[in-house]
């Protein structure tokens, strides 16, 4: 799925993903009206009145751009009917030749995390049949619980030539809280270490994140597609020099960048999460693309032309993207 | 609804918790053939299997204990049809006046977790209505995203008196891999202490797993209710001297407490994970009860009995664990 994702790059030029999470309060008021008149205001209404939103979004951005990025919290919300929701989009997305990224963020002990890719990037055995649950391309993985919690997830990636983003530093403003503590004696530490970053690791050590960032690198070689791996990171567009750093210490995998545009990521910041060939990061918008028509610059299309709001946002992400890569030659 | 565990754990007598993680394995063939003759080798056959599964197990234990544990991600790996037989667990078990413990290991940045909190604990405003997406009355959640990950939940909890229980140190073997990693300097940090834990720190500073603990004390004071917090904490069977630590860091959480039996805790092991007014803990056990009749101690029930072999170890649970803190007086 990493080579599709790649293709996909290459096809639409941009290294873009457009992420799918849908609040009501997004969604313009005629189609909320229109999904409670049929389902009334209930769950199923609600996830109606979703479906309808993406349906749009996708039919006016999906040639522009290599991947989505569904975020199942904001489906979860709606119980059940979201989730069916939520399917229904992964499912849209691909027949639109899209790659998906389920940003669902699980992670547990070993058969706990086996039954969790089998969810979103596998298929499970039922009697004798062999069903899909989810069947997103990509999954976001938390590492809190350590190599048994990710090993069911790599297996499933050898086998389904699928893929995963494990967040090492992300972009929320307390992230650091424990991502950013120092490791006491990690200089030393035993753990392999691909890159030289001797210079990097003060007398206090090296922080948590990079403590991460160095196992997803040991993880994604032992999954690699051609040239990269189908284990990428997630690393937040908010904090640059650790973006910068973080490159060099997984320099096989994806980042997957969530954080550019409404939490404050700027493009120029994001140059240094790409490799030399122009590959190895994949940016996100949620809200700034999804919701574009109600930022003053998109006003004019209003409530009813959101989705050509949503396009002419993408549009303008591709050139602020693109022009940063530019620059940086 | 910490009030309603505690309640629950003083009418039944015993600190335990079981959990309700059922594998397709585990379900009795006659089971399975009767739900796939209904629904076909399908999701929702699957899903069926495992509804009549969970049903006829909670009917068999429900008046010996005070509290359930579904594990979300053995329903998510059956889809949208295993989220239905999920959700009604939960009702089902609530109705049998049973604590819900979902465990969803969710969290994510702020709005995203917020909507994680809606789908498990809160309500979720659709047009005019306030509706309830999964409606548990625990969840468990992932600190690695730290405070504002953390806080939705904590808002939630107080509008809704529920509670969650925050992974502290986790029962799998690896879980060391980050949770145990020494934090540099932390012998001065800031966080502030209940305790004084000065001679724990050694100068290689405290490890990650007790600097959660420090940070789950300080959410948990926000969030009280009568002599114990609506935040609690999950610390593994499997791992008792960091068990004895993480008491005292965290007097007024309960801590959730997952590896005896199957993975290897012992009862003797767990009394130092009480206080000592003989709260404070609820140990669980998944496998070991609900999957009782395939271990040779109960053998003897037989597939058709296996809901009357989990109850016989259920009770041997209790005889086990209660024994174990009268020893300790």
């Amino acid at each position: 799925m990493i080579q599709k994702l790649i293709k996909n790059i290459r096809k639409t030029n941009t290294p873009i993903v457009v992420g799918l999470d849908p609040m009501l309060s997004y969604i313009p008021e005629q189609i909320q009206k229109a999904a409670f008149a049929e389902y009334g205001e209930t769950l199923e209404g609600a996830a109606e009145a979703v479906w309808q939103y993406n349906k749009k979004i996708v039919d006016a951005v999906h040639d522009l751009i290599p991947a989505v990025k569904p975020q199942i919290a904001m489906y979860e919300q709606f119980g059940v009917p979201g989730l069916t929701v939520f399917k229904r989009t992964v499912d849209y997305c691909k027949e639109k030749g899209l790659v998906v990224i389920g940003d669902v963020k699980r992670g547990d002990i070993g058969s706990t995390s086996a039954a969790y890719a089998t969810a979103h990037l596998g298929q499970v055995s039922v009697g004798s049949q062999k069903l899909t649950p989810f069947g997103e391309d990509f999954a976001t993985v938390n590492p809190y619980l350590g190599t048994d919690g990710i090993k069911p997830f790599l297996d499933v990636c050898r086998e389904e030539k699928k893929g995963i983003f494990i967040l090492v530093k992300t972009s929320n403003p307390s992230s650091g809280e424990f991502q950013d503590r120092r490791i006491a004696g990690s200089s030393e530490a035993s753990i392999l270490s691909n890159t030289d970053k001797s210079d990097l690791a003060g007398a206090a050590g090296k922080p948590l994140y990079e403590m991460v960032g160095e196992k997803v690198a040991e993880w994604a070689d032992t999954c690699m597609g051609d040239t990269y791996s189908y284990v990428g990171a997630v690393v937040g567009a908010t904090y640059p020099e650790m973006g910068k750093v973080l490159r060099r210490v997984m320099p096989k995998s994806f980042i997957l960048v969530p954080g550019y545009g409404a939490q404050g990521g700027k493009a120029e910041d994001l140059v240094h999460y790409f490799n030399e060939d122009g590959l190895g990061a994949i940016v996100n918008s949620s809200r700034g693309i999804i919701a574009a028509y109600k930022q003053e610059k998109y006003a004019s299309y209003g409530a009813e032309h959101f989705a050509e709001a949503s396009r002419a946002a993408v549009m303008d992400m591709i050139r602020d993207i693109n022009h940063a890569l530019e620059q940086r030659g």
